[in-house]
């Protein structure tokens, strides 16, 4: 299915029959949604993001650094937070970096009840030469753009962004930890704030970066994860919004987590439609590497983008690092739909060669069983084993780039 | 579909296969997951919601009351709110009335990120001896105790909560305007209050109610909207969450709104499926009435409960008055699908008699036309009508039993 952008352009394009109502045939009635819009001005009047007008307010009371090894995900924040406001009327304000706070909401506030929000997970890393790189912004601030506009939030120059996001990671520097596997995790968000309980299109807008130094995913090397098949609930579908990154699509996956988690499972595994293709795991997109059974060949697949799985940034790194030098060692790279009959037969048949997770917190995680329909399907991992080749080669591949041991255009210097 | 709950418990109970991992196939990195949840306490422990605990701390700065023709849906709200915090470690907290106030968040919380947010909608109404009643409280409780459940949020004794909600109305009684149509607008709300952006069930979770005084949808009596049939965006899914009052079901149903006004249209209509099945209007459940070919019997026909809609309270409420008053005098009450070529078909050939919407904000909304592939579909209003006489009728019995004039279960005094 196109996307909705797609087709009313598409329809504007050529000509489409779209109805559209006669002065005469509507009704005063149209107050009923005319007041719940904002005052609407033309964009060309509204202020644009604007880097170079940042503020910084310094915080008086600097936290103490937690040691690495005590470190959890997210839970910790550094010292600021970079915050700007948006209203329908004026754009976007001052950008500011402010003591990391509260914030201080009506409870009218419509974030709190339509789920007008959206959000990036990115990080900052410590290269060797003591600089602080991000890894491809640009995907970030071009995904956060897409999931806002679904929703009716504004859209930003993201290089704009990316330079707020410099600024405040130079600010908090000394909360990256200086050590390989750790970083600091950055999330920008952006929320509708208006107070009112009509449901329309929110007339103010927060955009915050808050920091979170964190350690890496598997301190101790990998450990393999066991998934959990989903039959009875559905993650995404054609036509909705599991594409974008929004708070919407995470709520409603903890249920099916716990499931999973009751029986020994780490995530859960999403599949769709009659022919349960493999979609996503958990929150992260899914890679399984297959041995052809006519020609031998190995293929490394992935769904495709068609509207029921996120746009994973290091879905895409993985994808292209694989066209870069695995296609040459005469792998196949793959984003096709794959269907969990065929991976249990090809597990079956001995043609199973990995499975990985991929994801910004983890780049990789190696699967080593999928309950499925009461059978646990053998990912191909050896008993002592906890990631296969793949797995491994691609962690390495992307922090070699992320911690700037190889210069590479996706390594961004702040 | 079958529900979440459905299914996990019929398995339990016909053994149908779900594999458990054994110990030994356990590893370590269970942590993942685990260290996402909060402290669990068995449920026995925990404390329950419990009315006659309630605190109350009055405003010192009273309000000044709203004239009633100013009031805007949602816009300003009463003295005080309800307010009571549940963790997971001890159950629910004292409840509170105090001053309507900010929320202060931290910006971690995770309904700023993941969407633990549901609410319900319900009204406060004078009666003509002075007393206050609400409109079938017991069914907004046990749906927003099925919403929580699904986004692993708290459950709670939806009897405390109709006991804390009357006092809270009794205390801000002043706000009701006293006058057919108006009431005042109940906003049950619960929030994930957790602090990390760990992607797990929230340890911490706010339920609060806020109330703001409303007049008539329709102040000098009813205007048939228009709505606009949407074909490139899908709402709901059977095995998702769309029959659940989530946040996260609104916020993305906003641009197909906007592009349904562009064209002049109140409303988008929810079509699903290669069948076209009608499903919901913007944020109303729909009802048509229609004359079989055949027999020439009148039939109210609306959705049925699979999954992709929403259980409304004003959905069951015609629907249960409509069996009781109109079947006697002939009609036919269904829960069937409609496609939307069948109700064109029946516009054509004469046979549509009425459509409308239904909803707590409304009770009922008169439709004039539905655009459809190009089309405008007439639903049978006349000209200088603006509303047919089963949506008057609907309108007219629920009000009474609202306000009190009708003696009927479903109205509760407080």
């Amino acid at each position: 299915m196109k996307s909705l952008q797609q087709l009313t352009r598409q329809k504007a394009l050529y000509g489409l029959p779209m109805a559209r109502l006669r002065p005469s045939q509507v009704t005063p009635a149209s107050r009923l949604w005319q007041r719940n819009f904002s005052a609407t001005t033309s964009a060309a009047q509204l202020a644009g993001l604007d880097a170079s007008k940042l503020t910084v307010a310094k915080t008086e009371t600097p936290k103490e650094l937690i040691p690495n090894k005590d470190l959890v995900f997210g839970k910790t924040f550094t010292d600021h937070m970079l915050s700007i406001e948006w209203t329908a009327t004026e754009g976007w304000q001052t950008p500011r970096i402010v003591p990391y706070q509260n914030l201080s909401l009506d409870p009218s506030t419509c974030v709190l009840h339509y789920a007008f929000e959206c959000f990036e997970g990115m990080k900052a890393y410590k290269d060797h030469t003591g600089g602080t790189r991000l890894f491809r912004p640009n995907k970030n601030m071009a995904r956060l753009n897409k999931s806002s506009a679904r929703i009716a939030l504004p859209t930003f120059d993201g290089e704009e962004l990316t330079k707020l996001i410099g600024e405040f990671v130079k600010l908090d520097n000394r909360f990256i930890p200086d050590a390989r596997g750790y970083s600091l995790y950055l999330r920008p968000t952006m929320i509708g704030t208006q107070k009112t309980l009509g449901v329309g299109p929110p007339g103010s807008a927060l955009l915050f970066v808050i920091a979170s130094p964190v350690g890496p995913y598997y301190p101790t090397g990998f450990k393999a994860v066991s998934l959990e098949a989903t039959d009875y609930a559905v993650r995404a579908w054609p036509g909705g919004v599991g594409d974008k990154k929004l708070g919407a699509n995470y709520a409603p996956c903890i249920v099916p987590q716990l499931e999973a988690a009751s029986r020994g499972f780490q995530q859960n595994l999403w599949l769709f439609g009659e022919e349960e293709y493999i979609t996503e795991a958990g929150t992260m997109n899914l890679f399984v590497a297959i041995k052809n059974k006519e020609t031998g060949q190995k293929e490394l697949i992935t769904a495709p983008l068609d509207g029921t799985i996120l746009e994973g940034v290091t879905r895409d790194s993985v994808l292209e690092l694989a066209r870069e030098r695995l296609q040459p060692q005469g792998w196949a790279i793959s984003e096709r739909k794959v269907r969990m009959p065929e991976l249990q037969q090809a597990a079956e048949e001995g043609r199973l060669i990995e499975v990985f997770g991929a994801g910004t917190a983890a780049i990789v995680s190696p699967v080593r069983y999928i309950s499925y329909r009461g059978n646990l399907v053998d990912c191909g991992l050896k008993k002592e084993e906890e990631a296969g080749e793949i797995t491994l080669q691609m962690k390495n591949w992307i922090e070699a780039i992320q911690y700037g041991d190889e210069s590479h255009p996706w390594s961004y210097e702040v």
